[in-house]
């Protein structure tokens, strides 16, 4: 059980590194046994290109490392707390992918501008908001996942897989930890091409609810009617 | 002649692949027997470096499927609108390739800000006008293909092998299904340098009607002289 | 001899499609023997995959097909109006380039915005004004050539070796058919890093005249140190 | 001890290159050794693609070459200048990469827009003063090196490891030649996020002195917790 999660947990970290969302060693994702509560995680600072299934790091929900020779991400506090709160999702990726991260930066939330972001974002996706000195000189990486979770506080994780967290980068999530990934890529190419367009015509406006509601729900719900 | 088709169409898709339009499973491409009156189309959903000419799917114009196990592009309507329509063309590719979607999600039409654009578009790239909400609840992809129609009663789909679908995305064709993909690639470069262009200089206007009519006849028409 | 030079000639082009300067068959690259004044030059609107040496077509300068069986590229009267006004160039290359083109239809010269640039280019890349009605509806491509000439009656081609044309795209030459190419590559890379300064500043002043002096005329003259 | 030190700074120019940060042979990595106060360079001029350990030039800290058949780097005598007033580092690159050069040339600081930047820079990654006349005419490679050191006055070179040369391009370093090209890889990735995040929204603030700490010291001094 716990090798198929770490199996799964390398997959997506390798996904991330493939479709160009990370750097070096920046970036990681993590899966969870909702059965045993238990999440594997990427490494702290490990090269992507020598990493095995055996180097993910298995901790439980509260952050005590169950399996492992290495340190986990220095993520994982974010992480945990997404587990936490967000029942329905079984992975989640954290990149600094670059136009994502940039929207970050700047403070700004990614309208639904097209029906791209409509297939796959219920509506926008959220920023946090700043956190204060006292949240970053306290337990900064838990409080991160607590900003998230405030944030979703009248959101639904599953009809919007992922978040700005302002002034730092992007967390995107799914029912696994290679949807995970798959969403970390997805609101990577949302972001960078709302940047075009929000460059491009300032005075944009997100499509209609209509369309977001047509496309959103051609993909996702029982009436689903994409793929196979 | 139908596996013919089906290997024509099957090109065209790995094309846009090959030439950076498409993410994970987004796009697609069409082909059509003019004397048959059937169009093969990419199946939904499935990826792409798995996918075989025997995949394809196959149905006449009213979409009632002939051949093959899968279920067809989920914007298949679409493409037999235009098909409908357009009796000059002979396949269509649709991508979510990123600066072209830029300028749909925009809602702005792309000017010929230079020669490249005057040897394939005879005018700016249209877009279409958005869809109400009724159209958008209702037949939707059919909607969407009767909205090109609509955008192109007074332009000629041979001139003018695009559109950009508002809120949404681009489409392209061509007399076959390869040149379809050609014009789906050179209609993301226009995008590209269009952006560069609008952003570096938002004053500028297209080319004169002499330079537009010198370069697209230089390539179309009787009197066209480039190539072998 | 002539082998020689279709040789070069074909390197020249294969080097501006690794460089990542052209889409499909854009672009041409062209060599002169000074001695013969005998000019190689692309065919028009073949693949560059296939193309061998012996595909290159010779010309004299007057545009009288020497050798081969294709016919030369459809620019091949801008080159030779270049090669007979400009007496110190022996190879050319035009490409459609994406940022390069894109300040050609913004209609704005480069501004030497920093060391790079003057590196190569002793000022400003220029733009030649736009032809008339008449200049496009008669001998288009030739006039494309005279009005780089044009441009260049107060501008040395060997200090300054390309040029924007106004609404379609730049040329660039050198010494040889190696050097007029690596100036195309060079050209593209301080088109593109102009257009990021320009935007992230749009008051950026170029560089001094000092500064100008220094870099210039440490590649090139009697006085360069530059090199091995 | 001079062949590892020509191997390792062999390996910080082929990594410049394999990030893409360089065009040609543009940009050079250099390295010190301490105990004898001989630095390796880079040849002028010289294909990355065939260069080897024994092409690196060694030269004493006043530019007298010890070892090496081949002229250094043109811009020795600015590595030589940092190298004698930061002396704790041990490795320079200098790359023209183009996010850097563009900030570079638009003579402006890059602000700490997010953690990224924090994890690495410990407050805006500076500009120098534009050269005089003077400094341009005389002993101009040199006077770079001073520009630098000057405008560090108030800084700390271990945490701020890199500097924009205004109207040129990027110095970064690192204790050794390996970390000095990691950051100049860094400093790229950086500024290319700031350049879409200031052009998203340009009134975005840097992050906060708390979050600056925060990130800054997670990687770097006594208390850094990053990593193995």
């Amino acid at each position: 059980m716990l090798d198929e999660l770490r199996a799964r947990v390398l997959e997506a970290n390798l996904e991330i590194v493939r479709r160009g969302l990370v750097l070096y060693t920046f970036g990681n994702a993590s899966g969870i046994d909702r059965v045993t509560g238990l999440v594997a995680i990427k490494p702290s600072g490990v090269p992507y290109d020598t990493m095995t299934a055996a180097d993910m790091v298995v901790s439980d929900l509260h952050g005590k490392v169950i399996e492992g020779e290495l340190k986990p991400s220095s993520d994982l506090a974010t992480h945990l707390e997404l587990y936490r709160a967000f029942p329905a999702i079984g992975g989640i990726v954290h990149t600094h992918s670059e136009f994502a991260t940039a929207w970050a930066q700047a403070g700004r939330e990614i309208p639904p501008y097209g029906t791209t972001h409509a297939d796959y974002f219920y509506g926008p996706v959220p920023v946090t908001e700043d956190l204060s000195a006292e949240e970053i000189q306290g337990e900064y990486v838990l409080n991160t996942g607590k900003a998230i979770v405030r944030r979703f506080r009248n959101l639904d994780p599953e009809a919007v897989p992922g978040v700005l967290v302002a002034g730092h980068a992007p967390f995107a999530w799914g029912r696994d930890p290679m949807q995970a990934a798959y969403h970390g890529v997805v609101l990577e190419s949302i972001a960078r091409m709302a940047y075009y367009t929000a460059t491009l015509n300032p005075g944009t406006r997100g499509v209609s609810q209509a369309l977001l509601d047509r496309h959103y729900f051609r993909k996702h719900g029982a009436k689903a009617t994409y793929g196979q």
